[in-house]
């Protein structure tokens, strides 16, 4: 235990001291180290699929699930897709450094904005190798040293990737501290990482809710988190139907264990009868289980009954919530009591009734006549995403490189004093 | 105890109602409760004034400090500057619903991010009746519900600061729970707001340096927060030495109990000579106690020797701990280590060393050939302030009513879908 303490203290110091050397690097050197890892990722790739096959193994052993082995296994493709994962984000525009809202003020000093890194950022998530690279590329790119902690069943998985990532960043000259990945499985290695304030800006934990639960108890850190995602479809009485089949389908049934997944559908009263029994025999034909209040059940017959905890829930699954409501206002008590402030859309060709979803719903993102399954740092155009922050404060939404920097006041004077 | 808990879960509870309206109410509308509250103020002056006597009179007995009784104190003057700020934030622009960056993506939809409010926001403070009414003023503006806590010697001109707050928000039709003024000096209401996740999405903690500490702490909730202002001015080898002298002068001088005056003088090895003895004449003109390193004190002989102690203090103070430092990397490398990353100015005329600076010294603030006394919300055109912030997430520096929002993301689609 005391190892441990003192071997985190280490790592943070060695963080904080490379954070200072990232911030000042500039953008070619950067991406030269992106490419350089990926180049490493393949020339690698048969010593990091072999300490993949290990972890595999003993993971198997251990009677780790199938779903939990199939994140953890890397194979060629996964590989080629981490290298390629970097290289796009080398091509990403560098924000560091950026100055805007420069302006004069009554006193004659100019004053700005400039955008900076947070500096140390430490990233705790579950046994997925891919993170490992990922993580590193994001935090390389926007100035910031990282502290990455993975599951502990990909251990010689992320070794081997951290190894990669070192040769790449001492080929660019740049500090291999400045991404270090904590080399052993000691749940007390946790603990210190997010309670280390001297050394650690920000956590960012990725796994699931469980985990993410814990940590932002735990940390005397700010973190950047990701709790629940129960999304909502509202189709509007004045819904253009065929729109609304295809979104409330495809929020659906395009994935089901994603954060972004709608897991209740609302529909007005006046068009239930219409929508609901169409769109049922699509998810029925597709195997989703669905539970309704009576309204949609005097519809569909195959429908459970809905219990006040299936508002809640984030199924992660192919089972689907149903609720009539009255109109929009009804939809939109109902996303307030029972969401999670993730993603939420309206389908309508009514105007103000959009405006009104838009402007109303306290949510991350908030859509009209789109599938909720475009919450994504892609699909926003960020380039790459480290999550999706549920939180309000700093970083609401998909968390691209921005959010991963923070802005400084910068003031250009030719000798002003205050008077 | 029990009771405490179960008052302040009512006021949560009541917040969030009240946010959600204040989200929602329109410009005119939040712009006519702060003039209605500023009437208030004016023409309830007489009771506002007799409460407040009442505060100031047991504070005396209870052998509270000049300086707390004099920020305790209200005057005319006071309560119609009070009134003032509440019409200048009438006058700001609002930003919330405010669309930004909406652009079209290769799938068709329309995505940009909308500025919203945070919500609840907490705010405890010290014995300082005027906060209540500017906090309020800020918070609500910015279409949050507050809670109020301000200090118990402050309790009865709070309570009727509250009663002018509340007669605007009548008068202007937004519910009275959108500002709550904590009626209980009770220590243990602040135990409670710090950790009402459900109900308070951000505290601010404006005051003292250990209040702060102990808030920063013990909240379960984000906390935007200044901690010290030891604030530098190094004065480069390539400056202009007039330039320098009235800088560092105003730096110091302009005001001393304040958390942007210089703490700490950097001055460069080639001109310490030549700077130094011209400006300390001034420090002690002014009766400004200083203490140097060795070399400055081979140059001025009334200076003290300074401490290692003395180069991390927030004087407050009519003294100046002074440095002769080598150059520019030795400035950096000193703020680097000692400073609290709140405001900095370099002095030069040097291009490349200025814009070094300003892109490595890690502060709120960075300044060239300006005086630190500038880093204000007002000078910096935020109209107002709710404090400075010294962390690095969400709002770093002055914070005016952007800092009591976020922004969620939008999409505009027309039926899209994801494949």
């Amino acid at each position: 235990m005391e190892d441990i303490k003192a071997y985190m203290q280490q790592v943070g110091r060695q963080a904080r001291a490379a954070s200072r050397i990232m911030a000042q690097a500039d953008t070619a050197t950067k991406n030269r180290a992106l490419t350089e890892i990926a180049a490493a990722l393949q020339s690698q790739s048969v010593q990091l699929l072999v300490a993949n096959a290990r972890d595999v193994a003993a993971a198997r052993d251990n009677g780790l699930d199938d779903a939990s082995v199939d994140r953890l296994t890397l194979t060629e493709k996964t590989v080629r897709g981490m290298a390629e994962g970097l290289r796009q984000i080398a091509q990403l525009p560098d924000l560091i450094g950026a100055i805007s809202d420069l302006s004069y003020r009554p006193s004659g000093i100019q004053v700005g904005r400039m955008r900076v890194p947070l500096g140390v950022i430490g990233i705790i998530y579950e046994s997925r190798p891919n993170v490992t690279a990922d993580a590193a590329g994001l935090c390389l790119k926007s100035g910031n040293a990282a502290i990455l902690r993975g599951g502990s069943e990909a251990l010689h998985s992320n070794q081997s990737i951290a190894a990669c990532v070192h040769a790449g960043l001492r080929a660019a000259g740049l500090p291999e501290t400045a991404v270090q990945v904590i080399a052993t499985t000691d749940r007390a290695a946790v603990g210190e990482l997010i309670t280390m304030k001297d050394y650690v800006d920000v956590i960012v934990p990725r796994g699931g809710k469980s985990l993410i639960a814990r940590i932002s108890e735990e940390a005397r850190i700010p973190v950047i988190k990701h709790l629940d995602g129960v999304c909502h479809v509202y189709i509007d009485d004045e819904a253009d139907l065929d729109k609304a089949i295809r979104i409330a389908d495809n929020a659906k049934t395009h994935r089901y264990g994603v954060c972004n997944a709608m897991e209740t559908l609302l529909v007005a009263q006046s068009v239930a009868a219409k929508v609901l029994p169409r769109l049922c025999k699509i998810y029925l034909d597709k195997n989703v289980e669905l539970r309704g209040d009576e309204a949609a059940r005097a519809l569909v017959k195959q429908m459970s009954a809905a219990t006040e905890e299936d508002w809640f829930t984030e199924y992660l699954a192919p089972i689907l919530a149903v609720r009539v409501v009255a109109g929009l206002d009804e939809a939109i008590a109902h996303i307030a009591t029972y969401g999670s402030q993730h993603t939420d859309s309206i389908v309508t060709e009514n105007y103000s009734k959009a405006m009104r979803f838009l402007r109303e719903v306290d949510s991350s993102s908030v859509m009209v006549n789109a599938s909720t399954r475009f919450a994504d740092g892609f699909e926003y155009g960020l380039g790459a995403e480290i999550g999706i922050s549920t939180d309000k404060l700093h970083a609401r939404g998909p968390v691209g490189l921005e959010g991963l920097t923070s802005q400084k006041y910068v003031v250009f004077g030719t000798g002003q004093v205050r008077t």
